[in-house]
């Protein structure tokens, strides 16, 4: 029997770490990227292809599901898992992140956030324990704390406010998860630390959860509009005022260069819509940075995507056809589009995974970033 | 090395014939159903799963693909087998049909038919021997003869001058298909009877197109609105007015009855688009009838969309998960609902073959036809 959450370290290269989630549906692979996978499904992509991109867990958002098809009605069916076709680890966020960004009528108090679904103007509350409730039901295997989100811009009385409920809301979650019947024997339960740019903010609430205890530790509240250096900045302090033996996911990250300066900053996980909707939108990712397939220069251009890709779009198709197919709007190219971009995610992973576990992530990360701004430069 | 073309007839069963179609991009097996990849994909599915389904050839629309990407732009590209990645056989219509009823401001001559591009406006015009051009621009397989197209509910003077123009044509599409360089080496071109739902008229149409000689033979006109009753008593004379040794095609046909009761009647091949555009709205074909994914009874559905269908979305999603996608606006529900309906319209046709080779035709048209509308009866 496979145990319910364990993290191996098998090397490290300066902060970076490569090692492995043991869970009962299957082994993550860190540093790890989770495709997002929203309402049940990874966009315009069958489950076994995702996994064919090399892909060990997915991430569902607790906020779509809740609203449709419902928590409750994924449990009647048997859970996400089953529901749609992923057996193996999902991890779903809290919902805090998104109801703030797309629900009307958002009134926040210190019981939760109460709101009218963007879909159909009906009224629901999530709370920390209304969020465990819905994870449980959708048979999460990580299962994220349920947080406050401020913009970074605001004042730091703000941010100190939202930080400080934040953690009165994740030993709320902790308490709720541990009630919550027999989903903690295989579940494991994330806490997310806050404080936006602040170093004291970030230790104080690094030390909440802590205290608290969970099985890993998101970086929250970046990647939300503060640019890359900012971040960075965060990052050179915030993973080490973590617990090292735990895994650090960096929640809603992001473009390839972000992943590159995070791994080495210490992240393990990571999770981002782009290359799914980059992908429906005609950009793909290249080792030579970003292209966008819809520019007239493609038109007759008979290479794959990317030369030296091993994905079986580059294998079968020619940047002329998908120039094509984008332009026209049809379906596959979308589908297309998206699956190169995950399968350059998960070579990108791949790759970071190689250059720790043979202590050459400086030079990777030096040649990687070399090559993928030497076209915009 | 395969013959160019070659049509062998195995067994009959009253007028129904079962045949194969030896070419040399690959066999088609008779009675065929032929897939629609409108503009150079069939929508919402990669070529190999459509394959998977048991399509053996594909139909593509002249009328788009030379106004997008342009049959020169595929020639450059190598083709439009390579461009799109389908190595079997492909049938092309004449542009007749899709410039009558989706371009602008159409203007009719003995020559051909001018007109004004719905996507930009652009001017064009299509002729006989333009419309043979973009067909080996585009490396058909089998290449349709340019017809005019009235409605059925046009005066037979109307329908007789159209006949008798299409049959010019026909000639002329003859004439520039044999000039066409080394085309005609690999390529069949087939000949349209028209002549609406007057049996005068085709019999007048099928004597000219017979005198000119073609590969196969389309009965053209029909599907157009005529409803069922109509179409079949024209089906009832008009395929024995051609030649018995060459593939009978019946254009743009259809429903699953509609097929059925074709093929009994003497039809050897079908184009339709009805099971991709189905799909893509939300309804699925069972042999219990059709049935729409959105209604909420299936919201809580475990079974498959058919629970005698053998394909990989019946072996592996619920109507539940479809009804959720399909609902939801997801490009996997139009994915998954596509699949299935192909691989219903291939397992339909596979059972037709079984049927006249076993002698059991009578007796499988009854059975399907009492369960397929027993359900609405």
């Amino acid at each position: 029997m496979p145990p319910r959450f364990r993290f191996s370290i098998h090397a490290t290269d300066g902060k970076a770490r490569l090692g492995t989630i043991a869970m009962q549906r299957g082994e993550i692979r860190t540093p790890a990227f989770m495709p997002v996978g929203t309402a049940a499904t990874v966009k315009a992509m069958k489950p076994q292809d995702v996994r064919a991109t090399g892909a060990d867990i997915l991430l569902g958002n607790t906020y779509h599901l809740m609203l449709r098809p419902t928590a409750e009605r994924v449990d009647r069916l048997g859970g996400l898992h089953r529901f749609m076709g992923w057996d193996r680890p999902i991890l779903t966020d809290s919902g805090g992140y998104q109801v703030m960004s797309l629900a009307e009528l958002t009134k926040r108090s210190e019981d939760g956030v109460a709101f009218k679904s963007h879909l159909d103007g009906s009224r629901h509350l999530i709370s920390p324990e209304r969020s465990m409730e819905i994870q449980r039901l959708l048979g999460s295997d990580i299962v994220m704390a349920f947080d406050e989100l401020v913009p970074t811009t605001s004042t730091r009385e703000v941010q100190a406010a939202a930080m400080e409920r934040s953690m009165r809301w994740a030993r709320r979650s902790r308490d709720a998860f541990d009630a919550g019947g027999a989903h903690p024997e295989r579940a494991a339960l994330f806490g997310i630390q806050q404080g936006a740019l602040d170093e004291g903010l970030r230790k104080t609430s690094a030390d909440a959860l802590l205290d608290i205890g969970f099985d890993g530790y998101a970086v929250g509240g970046l990647a939300v509009g503060e640019g890359q250096e900012a971040m960075f900045d965060v990052l050179d302090y915030a993973p080490a005022q973590l617990d090292p033996a735990r895994p650090r996911y960096l929640m809603g990250v992001g473009k390839p260069d972000d992943i590159v300066g995070a791994v080495e900053r210490g992240i393990d996980m990571f999770d981002c819509v782009l290359p799914t909707r980059s992908g429906r939108t005609g950009q793909a990712f290249t080792r030579d940075g970003p292209l966008n397939i819809r520019n007239a220069r493609f038109a007759e251009d008979q290479r794959p995507l990317a030369e030296d890709c091993a994905c079986p779009v580059c294998a079968q198709f020619s940047r002329a056809y998908l120039h094509h197919l984008v332009r026209a709007g049809e379906i596959l190219g979308a589908m297309l589009m998206t699956e190169h971009n995950l399968f350059y995610y998960q070579a990108l992973m791949a790759d970071l995974r190689d250059a720790i576990g043979t202590g050459q992530l400086s030079g990777f990360a030096s040649a990687f970033r070399a090559r993928y701004h030497a076209r915009t430069a």
